[in-house]
């Protein structure tokens, strides 16, 4: 159980909040670069913590995310004229570049300063994995972009897809690290998910780590080893998953009930085959089908994720619900658009999500005190998740850090 | 008119105010035994009093309502596997059996204790009449359940629908005893429903009993003598209604803006023939056609309850509206989710819907100061509502008590 | 840029609002006179300025307005029956004249006073240019009404449409009087929109006036002398535009959130031809295509107003938005529910928004000392907007009244 006010310092990630200012200070997905696909083409609408912001790619390609209202008279820039490398709002003519600057104001002609002194919010953008990102932080903090894997990549090795979940970003996250469930929520669906074990494991490790933090659970492995699986988390939303193709989301806010999860798939050294992909769709995996112009997944909660509860009678399915990210989303939408976590009763199988929640508010505060917090040095994401067996007197915190480290892929 | 505070004491109903409390000191209609056909069968939501619940059938067909919201990271557990004698959660198997006790917490197996720490807010049931019936409130007060007649006669004698109204309860009540409003609202639908009576009462009684309370309106009898019709309440939300067959209603509250109008017609002492449910279709008088898998009524406040102003134009029915339920609903829901109670202007014809309001506040009160509210010994349901002459010398209050009690029915 | 409170000030108009108490005091369109077709015929739901209320047509074809809530229990009137010159709650019976007395009281026949005591809120109305205009301020200072130009002449001289705008009225006023944006958001639909002018003006002048107030924009003219187009607002929230037909809206507020523009065409002498009309509706000038049965037009936020990206990058329409109407709505409902003027950016071109909102400031300031608004003067509304020619070295204040007046319209 966790305490109000610490929910809520976790939870928001609005302007201005504790956990909405550190993630401002990491480089986040905001939309597929194919969503702009060409120069000058329609600006697209992004919500991002919170803010409602524009996107839209100039006219020399580069793309713009700026605030979606003119600083004018609030008009919308969604409506907006998309030329010369600018977007020109439709109400008065005024025109921003990529960069926030004013660079024609045709409606006041009399004062030819009064350009200078209008800027708009313009986020710096970079084009990474077939995403673009953006930086929301102080400019004078801006880090490098990470060397996240998947976004290294050749584009065929790679496959990307998004889809709301409707609650917020924590629900998300503590989902994908809460190793207990796999043992039941997922049952059945084994075979579909490599990483998913059905005996409970022996004992669990959460450790902060330079890009973020590694979760460990140890099973009994061969000869009296010990067997870990680690689950890297990526500051300050990021999950590598050990499966084959690799498997990687992001937990991106769109605001503090609503969040886009990024769900990835690749090989870091050949491109996904055909055979690769149909089985991604096929098992509905972390892909879900989409109600077609949105985003939002065909199975939802209005339609109870399209239960079977034949299947789940038959035990061929622990949840009657069909693919395992579909069956996260349930539960983790089912705990209300924002949980109550101080109404949980946590053990020892939570020691994951209990560490991990000490782990952002260390982080909270740390960051509040000045320090920097982790991962914003780009070397820090070269790791993966990974499982390996050690021997019993091993302990995963002085082998762990070897084990995840990679070389950098090669530049595509 | 009423105050304000005092129209916020009697319409909230949620955990912790005045009337939730009262409210949780009797048995309560939670859903039709139907909704859970089989042991072992599809959970089902239930919302009662603002609480949200889940109701199962466990092996041995015995009714479970407990908290949505598992206890351990507040998962819903609509979702569960209802399984060998309780709801297993789906995401990490803590398995609740039907008084709250958790008998499986298989992610935990370190330590065996864990479990017995772990209960879930878990309701008392009972199935009768056709419904499961929930005790909401301090298990050392749990009453009997009560002689209500007609979840005592077999079912045959039986006929119980139910539907959604999108408006406070006390509205629901106030208009099945605001005696004065069948001589308007429901003019042209006479035939259909016996009780209606176009003369206005000469007096109105309302007399604090042991189940609740009796209303009783007076008109001239023959030779002089006094016609009473009397209208039964049963603590804390029951009217019974002197209607051929026998009629009934429970109005509860599903939150403070939506209440479950069950509604039920019976014979104490024969099945209900086929004409006798075919009137009753027919006529529209309480069980409204409903919106298919839902229980909202297909004449809802949308489509202004199909109004007919033809129909109501050519006097043949005073609203125009078809039926006298849907009448009384149009009404009562068009006075708001809850009733501005303090700007109403309140006479004589009133005086059921005043001191109706008076014994509520009063039972309130006395509740507060620690005393019993009536309709506790389950003896005291056995009444109906009925009509009798007596002569013009004798006072109602001496006479009324007498002629509403009914001998148990026989056992089905 | 305006401080929050001051937006506060101008955007409310609910019940004792400042802007409210304003508004008040002047005759407001409530419905149009066809929407009751006959005498006794179906009560209709109005919303003005926040305020619940019914409208019918009483048995001598007089039109009556008053609150949607029976005094009584506070059902709704709109079920009500109309007839022999009264509307009566079905509920009770309960009758009500336009004049707000309560005629027929039936369910308290035991006090004849009774019904005398009880009173509804009820707005005088009157019928002029096919609407129903209705008062809503204090009856000691209800004016006469006023001579609006397009309400006196003869019907087949005037078109009038209705629509629903979703945002505050002060959006869709402040739209109307922004001269700069023709300059802007209409470019490409000049052919159609008499008065749209590509330059920009060299001067802006708004002037109070015992009407409203006076906005005038200077071009430079032939012979060095000064173009001046004026745009005449009518308190409280009328437009008259210099085109041909004539043009007029008023933008009546809903409630805060919701506004009604209703828009004019009309000739001062002469009908209405039927190219006049198509021309009207093909260029979707000012009236927009309805979603059948609603005041909604098809064009909505939901559909983006049917934007069409291949048209704006065509150049051919600045917007990609058919028509100026739609256009206007497109940017005035982006602004959001309420704008947000604390955040806005004004230059010189802003001149008449700055301007009209002092002016509306000061309006109300004085009315809370104890002045008169300007335009209770019914002969105050006998003007047109105009454009005139003068000389360099005459003042745009010292000429613009003159030009503005006319004379009374020969009474249909």
């Amino acid at each position: 159980m966790l305490p109000r006010e610490e929910n809520e310092k976790l939870t928001r990630t609005g302007p201005g909040t504790p956990m909405g200012n550190l993630m401002r200070r990491y480089w986040i997905p905001a939309l597929f670069s194919d969503q702009l696909p060409e120069p000058d083409g329609a600006p697209v609408r992004v919500k991002l913590l919170s803010e409602k912001l524009v996107a839209f790619r100039d006219t020399e390609g580069r793309v713009g995310l700026i605030d979606e209202r003119c600083p004018h008279r609030t008009a919308s820039l969604f409506f907006g004229r998309n030329e010369e490398c600018g977007l020109r709002c439709v109400y008065h003519g005024w025109k921003f570049d990529i960069d926030g600057n004013c660079v024609d104001l045709p409606s006041e002609p009399w004062d030819k300063d009064f350009k200078r002194k209008i800027k708009i919010t313009a986020y710096p953008c970079v084009e990474r994995g077939g995403l673009v990102w953006a930086y929301m932080g102080p400019p004078e903090l801006q880090p490098e972009f990470p060397a996240l894997e998947w976004t290294c990549v050749p584009d065929p090795h790679r496959f990307v897809t998004r889809h709301i979940q409707e609650c917020n970003w924590l629900q998300a996250l503590e989902g994908g690290f809460d190793t207990s469930h796999l043992t039941f929520l997922h049952r059945g669906d084994e075979a579909n998910a490599d990483g998913v074990k059905l005996s409970l494991p022996l004992r669990y490790e959460v450790l902060p780590m330079d890009f973020g933090f590694v979760a460990g659970t140890c099973r009994e492995g061969p000869h009296g080893q010990s067997f870990w699986t680690s689950s890297v988390m990526l500051m300050p939303f990021h999950k590598l998953i050990s499966t084959s193709p690799i498997g990687a989301h992001a937990w991106v806010p769109i605001d503090d009930e609503t969040t886009m999860n990024y769900c990835v798939e690749y090989w870091p050294d050949r491109p996904l085959s055909a055979e690769d992909l149909a089985d991604s769709r096929e098992s509905f995996f972390i892909h879900p089908e989409l109600i077609a112009g949105t985003d939002r997944p065909v199975a939802n909660r209005d339609n109870d994720y399209l239960i079977d509860r034949g299947l789940q009678k038959s035990g061929r399915s622990y949840t009657g619900i069909k693919g395992i990210g579909r069956q996260d989303c349930s539960i983790q939408e089912s705990m209300g658009p924002i949980a109550d976590r101080s109404i949980e009763h946590l053990g020892i199988s939570d020691t994951v999500i209990i560490k991990l929640r000490r782990l952002l508010l260390q982080t909270l505060k740390d960051v509040d005190g000045g320090k920097s917090p982790p991962g914003l040095d780009p070397a820090a994401y070269l790791v993966r998740s990974g499982r390996f067996t050690l021997p019993a007197d091993t302990r995963f915190e002085d082998a762990v850090d070897r084990l995840l480290r990679i070389k950098p892929a090669v530049p595509a």
